[in-house]
């Protein structure tokens, strides 16, 4: 079973996947979780050359493709043979921060990006996806302690973060049956709770 | 005028790039060149992934997409504004190299391999391509005093390089008017001839 999470930086994500994974290795289930892009020596050397500031702006066709070569890679050497040993991946982020980010906050045409994502992914979709849906202004609210963080949303901007929020929530409405939506802004233990009823309630037969 | 310089590992592109570079610039021209993957921070970075060796193997489509992120970077950057301000720019690989390698030699679809190309490039094509053609044998007989380079022949094989070669050739047949062929192994100064003749030739206008 594959279970994504999604949501603009610093909605909760991370936290909850812990917290899911955690519940699950509790029931005896094998579970395995990773941050996109990353979770390869690989991958983690792209998500470096993403995430640097340093260097040159990166273009953003080129961006695109180097979050999908890090899908490709990881897919292929971790989560692939993870799926097909029984093991629960849970990843924080997929495609869908793709179609939001790259697509809705770049600009780049969706279509063309969800085209690439398939070749990428070999059309491999998650079971279903939790958005922790959150505005620029609360997140911002929240990170305000975490000075490193806050320097992406103060680059990127708030009309940029309300571009990718706009993403999500067309995606969501698309696929309302897989993308299951909650504030970011509830507790972390409300949240965990929407997650935990989700899964019991649709997919206890994949648990 | 966009030139690119086309050939399995080995058979003597970087040496014509940098004649032919000298002979224009002898001639008043502004030219510039690169190779590919690299010629900014950020292609090298994304160059030294693909060549490094000590990680895991990437997978064929993460090799892929790599190359298809640094070509867009560089031609975002480097490459259009250097054609917009009537510079001659050469490259050392473009896009027949992942058609060859990656649609030939490792086997991907080489139609999404074409469309993934005409996405990364804005469709931009080289007015006149040279392919210097080698076998495997003729190539590793003229490297056996490189030995860093004769690794990478000994690790990939003889079978690998010629289905590249293949390519190639599928490739000069499709689009014989663009690729001009000559035997790599013809002496620099035959091969450097060649190539200055095909410009008078027929690219009188744009020198």
């Amino acid at each position: 079973m594959l279970i994504t999470f999604e949501g603009i930086d610093g909605s909760g994500k991370s936290t909850q996947v812990q917290l899911l994974a955690s519940w699950l290795q509790e029931r005896g289930k094998k579970v395995a979780t990773f941050r996109e892009p990353g979770g390869t020596v690989i991958t983690e050397k792209i998500r470096s050359i993403l995430l640097n500031k340093d260097t040159e702006e990166l273009s953003y066709k080129a961006e695109l493709l180097l979050f999908l070569a890090a899908r490709n890679h990881l897919l292929m050497t971790k989560i692939l043979p993870l799926l097909q040993n029984e093991t629960i991946v849970i990843l924080d982020r997929f495609s869908d921060s793709t179609i939001a980010y790259q697509g809705f906050g770049r600009g780049l045409n969706v279509e063309e990006i969800q085209q690439l994502i398939e070749f990428a992914t070999d059309k491999l979709r998650p079971h279903v996806t939790f958005y922790l849906d959150m505005c620029f202004t609360d997140t911002v609210k929240r990170l305000s302690a975490e000075s490193s963080r806050l320097d992406r949303f103060e680059t990127l901007g708030e009309s940029f973060f309300e571009k990718v929020r706009a993403g999500y929530h067309f995606l969501q409405k698309r696929e309302a049956q897989r993308i299951k939506m909650i504030s970011g802004k509830e507790s972390i233990e409300t949240i965990h709770s929407f997650i935990i009823k989700e899964l019991q309630e649709n997919f206890s037969s994949l648990l």
